[in-house]
């Protein structure tokens, strides 16, 4: 071929041939199909999904102060309130608080020796029942080898240990800092689309400091407000607080910024919703959420003294869910074609249909295939 | 039909039947369009998007160590050195670190009785203006029930609380902790995208003791130093760390790992960036970080007393962010098809310009179609 | 055209021409893509990737308490048993726990003067040598412009700081707690898919209080119980724990649950998986993991001192991974269109083969293709 012939190539331009059936029966079925199919299209991926949009995910940062007091009244303790600084433990986490709502408390534990609680593999007769130096991670101490009182009627192995121990006794109930339902707790969200350089916070701007100094969230009066009662907290996500705070839980606090930034900035906004997170079936097994702490003192003979606190509490855990979405031209296009392709396989189904169940089915067949037999080729090429 | 026209159907290959129209017009339309598909594959799909790499997310681990001191010289505390055991609360955090700039400390406190703070709801004439057990969420302590002295001008209900109370005002100006600006700290940062068997960590191969010892990132002179001075971070993001540290705030630092693993490991390389998460208007409500944490220390008379801590800081949240691609068959064949059905699009819309637009419509029209009218075979088929 | 003609166009049905080639070989390749194709749909997309299921990411919260007790005997502290509270510092992390295995301890530090530790720029030989208010992020303190005697044979600028210093020295060898190795954490993990409203925790259902109260994972023995100790958490990380623990280091606990939800919920169960996180090349810079933290105490004269603590330790991150699939309709058609689509390419290839190098290709080309040549047209119309 020469060169001309090669350029004549360049701007040939194929096209399929169609084979035009003008039958109301088969273009019925055609449109329905197409109809079918441009709905999914213009319904689900363009309205629901939003296909014309580019997305991001949230970045995302919570800051969060406690509010409220707290009175309990115990033999170990005596008369004692309770702030934020007391019962907050750690006082700061990333995206996380703790609340103290029950405790264990252990005071003045000093390093030395005392009877072991009674226990099947700690009750003793004789110093012989015990063996020096021995410890496991279900005891409270080094065994010193000593079989010592441990009531007027019972002997258990001494052990060296942090004494007085801990009694292996059951949480307090009611929970000693019930109170805890009424504390509040503003939560601080600043969010981020880097992609569309787009910030927003969960103070919205018509928020101002003397709402903010008395508002209390509630879902129909102050669906604006960040500041959370706990106990309403609690109660939204189907729980007793007072249940609860006796044996500790572990909550969610689930913030969602789904945004179209195709609408208005107002338009987006916070959802909150709220959910207990571990298992609250109080039959099963190590339940709710606690953990031990302890205050460091120096006694007046400058020995090292501790206060041992089991814990009980709410741990609340925040967490910021989001995607935003604004309209770009290369998602559009992608999701336009694949449209465009699924309109294609329309013609799967109704050429199915066509060239099986009508009437003319031949004749279709006949109109829209030319047939080949290569094998007559082959014996019409050789005559 | 019988086996062997089964079989020879098995066989039959069917390929659509083309209309070539060998014309400049139309050609040099049809590859314009193809032009334009062809280029955004290879350009958009192949060489932004790498859409021939399979790709993985990263999985990170990060440790912080601080390292400054400060001085500060107060009434209350005296001259005091802060090291980074006293500024880091807590001291050890996932992916966050808080460093303390500035503070209103209340030392000495007891669970005692002594005068509320002044207020519209605490002032008092006499006992009867007090509630004996009132306390809310935005008062320090619970009512006695007495109204007593608060200064020799004022006086207010009686609350037992920690006392002395500490005192509403204003985080001190300048920051106690300005010197943190010098602070540095040395951020590690481990990174392993699973599906490849990829690790790297932020102190590259040939970063040394020796460099390590000395060096302060600095993004021009030593961008691979994993050492960052804190006032760097802070000015890097467009803030003014003198006026942070007075309220506190929430900063990020973002480290980017996007590694393309069909280069060299040595092109894998992490991207530092820092921006300031919280708002930033100082006109707004609620703003900058900061939060109560106490000491707890017992008397001579084994009385507790406490160090409540009003610290104002900044936290610091790291973040790691990263895709890795590496290229794979799957992704490959994936991409390629879904080019050539773009492709088969551009006949769409050339058809629809040949058979509308060209002067010859009329006659390409015709031969790429061709009708059967279903009512006249019906008719020519009972003459 | 009126407006009947319009109706009749719109139930006019257009399907393409097809050419049958009726010949072995082309038959053969083009059943044999088809095969692979549908090959590729059905095991990859269908069956390796469940393209007929939708998705969704898991939500998790982990909860941690570890057991155990270790026993040391130094010079600085005398025989001190360690508990829990003791050496989980901070004493509740979200995700993440930090067991001490090894210490340097300082203890009696007061805010006073004393000689700085020994170095190239910190040594002095008159006052002249040390500068009155010096200091910088890598010294103890701030000098006071005064040279003392370090030791007898050496002197060095003197400090303001936290004093006596911490000594410039290398964690203990072997590690303090190696008893660490023997302590036991158990990890209660609850997940939800949210999208199917599905909860799960890594407590089975068939795990019980007894069988809880001692057991211990073993991948062989004891799959399902969530109770790991720590040693073997390392050793199945291919690492030493006994090396590890003088230097510390990050451990990831990795918890994955890939649920099928069309199968039986008995089916969806936590894969463990234990990986070191940090680098642990021994000879690299800034090894292993630790930080400083200290306990305040109060001594007879009102005056605070502390305790200072270098704590080198392990820090587990439990980091939990899922996705769950069930059976859903959009996707399922989504992926059957997309297949039907790659079908389409199939004739592309085909093609191809059959046009290029075929021996009958010229005459299967003219049986394909009608030509129409514009220019031929032109001069045609033009007699």
């Amino acid at each position: 071929m020469g060169c001309s012939s090669i350029i004549r190539c360049f701007f040939d331009y194929s096209t399929p041939k169609f084979l035009v059936i003008q039958s109301k029966k088969v273009g019925a079925i055609n449109r329905l199909c197409q109809a079918l199919v441009i709905a999914y299209i213009v319904g689900y991926v363009c309205i629901l999904k939003k296909g014309y949009q580019d997305t991001d995910s949230v970045i995302s940062s919570v800051t969060i102060k406690v509010k409220g007091l707290a009175l309990t009244n115990t033999t170990d303790l005596g008369l004692r309130v309770w702030d934020e600084a007391d019962y907050i433990v750690p006082p700061q986490e990333e995206n996380s608080f703790f609340v103290l709502t029950n405790l264990n408390i252990t005071p003045n534990q000093t390093q030395s020796q005392c009877a072991e609680n009674p226990g099947p593999e700690t009750s003793c007769v004789s110093d012989r029942d015990c063996k020096r130096g021995f410890h496991d991670s279900r005891r409270n101490g080094v065994q010193t080898g000593r079989c010592v009182n441990f009531s007027e009627s019972e002997k258990t192995c001494e052990v060296f240990a942090w004494c007085p121990l801990e009694k292996n006794n059951n949480p307090p109930k009611p929970a000693m800092l019930a109170e805890a339902e009424n504390f509040t707790v503003l939560i601080k969200n600043n969010i981020r689309y880097p992609k569309f350089n787009f910030n927003k916070r969960n103070i919205l701007p018509h928020v101002n400091s003397t709402y903010l100094s008395h508002c209390v969230f509630n879902r129909q009066t102050d669906p604006d407000c960040p500041i959370f009662r706990l106990g309403d907290i609690v109660s939204e996500a189907n729980e007793d607080f007072q249940t609860m705070a006796v044996q500790g839980a572990v909550m969610g606090v689930h913030i969602r910024w789904d945004c179209d930034l195709d609408l208005s900035e107002k338009s987006c906004v916070p959802q909150y919703a709220f959910r207990r997170l571990d298992n609250k079936d109080p039959d099963n097994v190590a339940p709710g959420f606690n953990f031990r702490f302890s205050k460091y003192y120096k006694n007046a003979d400058d020995q090292e003294t501790r206060t041992l606190i089991k814990g009980y509490g709410i741990r609340f855990d925040v967490m910021v869910f989001g995607t935003a979405g604004k309209f770009n031209i290369i998602p559009t296009l992608l999701n336009i074609g694949a449209g465009l392709a699924l309109l294609g396989l329309v013609n799967v189904v109704c050429d199915w249909i066509t060239l099986t169940f009508m009437q003319k089915r031949h004749y279709y067949r006949e109109q829209k295939y030319t047939y080949i037999n290569d094998y007559e080729i082959l014996s019409s090429d050789v005559p």
